[in-house]
């Protein structure tokens, strides 16, 4: 038997419309009746993503619902299992990232593509649920959540849940490109990473595990220098000498990862001038609505660049990253905050701007909803 | 002995400045000195492709010298070589592509990609040349043309030298991004040809060579559909189309190359809703300088985009076309025009507006210089 019955009404910090972000308040919200494939999980930590800040200050337009929490970087305990589910059992430590559901049936789903899904992905939070009446997904910075069993994964023993939690959107998101395009042995490959935030600070871990010869940090400033050389560069080049540098440094990138929270400052010019011919530029900026990505024809034509587009990863790479990290003993530079409302402001003020190194994660669940039972 | 002697002077059709691309000239210029490493060639077949019209009519910006001579699709026979030269010999047929010269010592150049050379590659026309005192190349409208002996191709005996001209560029141009992002085997693939012109007509000719199970061919209006299945197509989409289809049709295509001379009207977003996840888009466009590529970051993303920029072709892929053709027994839809002040003229005019189904090749080379001897 689980330590907590589940609630009738599940608890957070919502944020009610995007004009009022920096006010988060604690709100009670009934959730969608379970499913036998679904779980409930009674969270224990979950970071704050960058994506977190464009939602909610409301780059990425009006919510779905009023008082919506954000929160897709989630750790929890099993507290509730559908007869359904055998992938988890009660007292299970699970986590779950940006999705929650997908159709299951389609040509992506079957291919371990599912976070590509387009016929039912459900993202953890502010999409109208299509099983469910529509009901608007509410995300981590919660006392509890449910989603379909399939969609946690299993936190390995050895793996701090404070390490996990940041993985499951954070460390998948740059893990999958960096797989898909680099390969999952970087030996002797030479990989840029540009953008020093959460994603950033994970991508260098990452490539650095999977072996990679030479890993170039690119930064707006040179303040995060020695951290980035801490987290696995041997290179680094600040944004203003990005330009110069490439001219002289053709063939060099097999990868280059762009994690900034912006496109529009970003010129990727200079970067497809350092690929090799084989090499890969991969995005998965995610910036406000309204930004275009602009690229010069002949700086794509001339350097036969490829440019790619990636969104989170698959369940297995999830899977994968977390192995990487504990059996690596690897840790995510977090900065944690006990979750209450002022804590979710500051989490969410100083994430807009960047303004952490390198991750904000919620703890102390237990405490903040403790009474709310 | 060959039939000509080489005269001091070469003649050429040229356009004076961009300005008045609508009146070619017939000039004389004095070429480059022979090296021990490079060929003469008496030009028999000149086919004009969308980037000398591009050029001429001022959308590349202006000339690196008066009275540019363009034309970079080239057949002739070797009538002078230099004493180190092993590849070709006085009589041989050779073909011409848009580069005539590169560094051969680079990572690039080594590894059969001298097409993206970036020390000291050689356009056909108007490139200051590096090896020549800054001598701003001229191009194949002309009796004769001295290059790099690698850079000319051998013509197989059993293909016409018609069809061999538009391959050296357009062909190359497309089997590239075709053999390197589908596959040289495209058996069961399915490909989409955006753009029928020059470049599109042939990829939809290699595509089907090479195998490919299902051929869709994207055009701005419906004019050409019968044309596109002829040529390979098995499936025809007009542009006003193709965002409601796009819809209804994802993880269509294992690649889809795009041929259109402009990218400002064309919406790469819909072929992105249609790409497999392991799929590219491929683009060889270079359009006016001032035009951009606009991509929304989210339609990368969301689909794992793949974007491919290419250019050109490698010496060994340009030998490979022509085998493709040869073996075959295919043919590029041409249009065959005498060469003369006026049909260089009438090929320029109708070429910049796309007027022509699909490959304009200049011919009777003899009986236009034979005076300039
Ligand atoms: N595609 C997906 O599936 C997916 C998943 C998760 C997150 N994301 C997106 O990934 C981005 C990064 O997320 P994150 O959590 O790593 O955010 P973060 O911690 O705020 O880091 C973003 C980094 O981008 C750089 N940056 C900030 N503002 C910038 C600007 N105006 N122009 C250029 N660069 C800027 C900064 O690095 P320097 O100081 O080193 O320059 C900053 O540290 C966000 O846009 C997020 O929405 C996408
Ligand atoms: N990257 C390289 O190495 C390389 C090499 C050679 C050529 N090119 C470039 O490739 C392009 C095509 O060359 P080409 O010789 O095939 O030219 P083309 O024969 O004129 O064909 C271009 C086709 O593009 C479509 N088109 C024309 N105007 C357009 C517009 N405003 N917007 C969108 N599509 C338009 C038309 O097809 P539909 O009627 O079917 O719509 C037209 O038939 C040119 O831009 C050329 O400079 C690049
Ligand atoms: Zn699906
Ligand atoms: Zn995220
Ligand atoms: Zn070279
Ligand atoms: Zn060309």
């Amino acid at each position: 038997m689980s330590s907590s019955t589940v609630p009738k009404l599940f608890s957070g910090y919502a944020v009610e419309k995007p004009e009022n972000w920096k006010e988060p308040r604690l709100v009670q919200y009934e959730p969608f009746e379970l499913s036998p494939t679904e779980i409930t999980v009674k969270i224990k930590a979950c970071g704050v993503c960058g994506s977190d800040c464009h939602q909610v200050c409301g780059n990425w337009g009006p919510f779905g619902r009023d008082n919506l929490i954000v929160g897709h970087e989630i750790v929890g305990e099993v507290v509730e299992a559908g007869s359904e589910v055998t992938k988890h059992k009660l007292g299970d430590i699970v986590a779950i990232g940006a999705q929650s559901d997908s159709c299951g049936e389609c040509v992506r789903c079957k291919d371990h593509n599912e976070q590509y899904c387009k016929v039912a992905k459900v993202e953890t939070y502010n999409t109208p649920h299509p099983k469910k009446n529509g009901f608007v997904t509410q995300g981590g910075y919660a006392s509890h959540i449910r989603v379909n069993a399939n969609f946690a994964v299993s936190v390995p023993d050895n793996l701090d849940i404070y390490v996990a939690a940041p993985l499951l959107c954070g460390g998948l998101t740059v893990y999958s490109p960096i797989v898909r395009h680099g390969g999952h042995d970087l030996t002797g490959k030479t990989i840029g990473i540009v953008g020093i935030g959460g994603l950033g600070s994970m991508a260098l871990q990452i490539s650095k595990a999977l072996g990679a010869k030479d890993i170039y940090a690119f930064s707006r400033t040179s303040s995060k220098k020695e951290d980035a050389l801490k987290l696995g560069a041997n290179h680094f080049i600040a944004a203003e000498d990005v330009e110069e540098w490439a001219k002289s440094h053709p063939d060099t990138f097999d990868l280059v990862l762009f994690t900034g929270n912006s496109n529009k400052e970003a010129d990727f010019n200079p970067y497809l001038e350092a690929i090799k011919i084989t090499g890969t530029f991969a995005t998965i900026s995610a910036p406000k609505v309204d930004e275009k990505v602009i690229f010069d024809p002949f700086s794509l034509i001339k350097n036969g660049a490829v440019i790619a587009g990636s969104s989170l990863g698959s369940l297995q790479e999830a899977e994968e990253v977390l192995k990487l990290y504990a059996d690596n003993g690897l840790k995510v530079w977090i900065e944690k905050l006990p979750i209450s409302e002022a804590n979710v402001k500051q989490a969410l003020i100083r994430g807009v701007q960047s303004d952490v190194r390198y991750r904000f994660v919620l703890t102390d669940f237990d405490k903040a909803f403790n009474e709310t039972k």
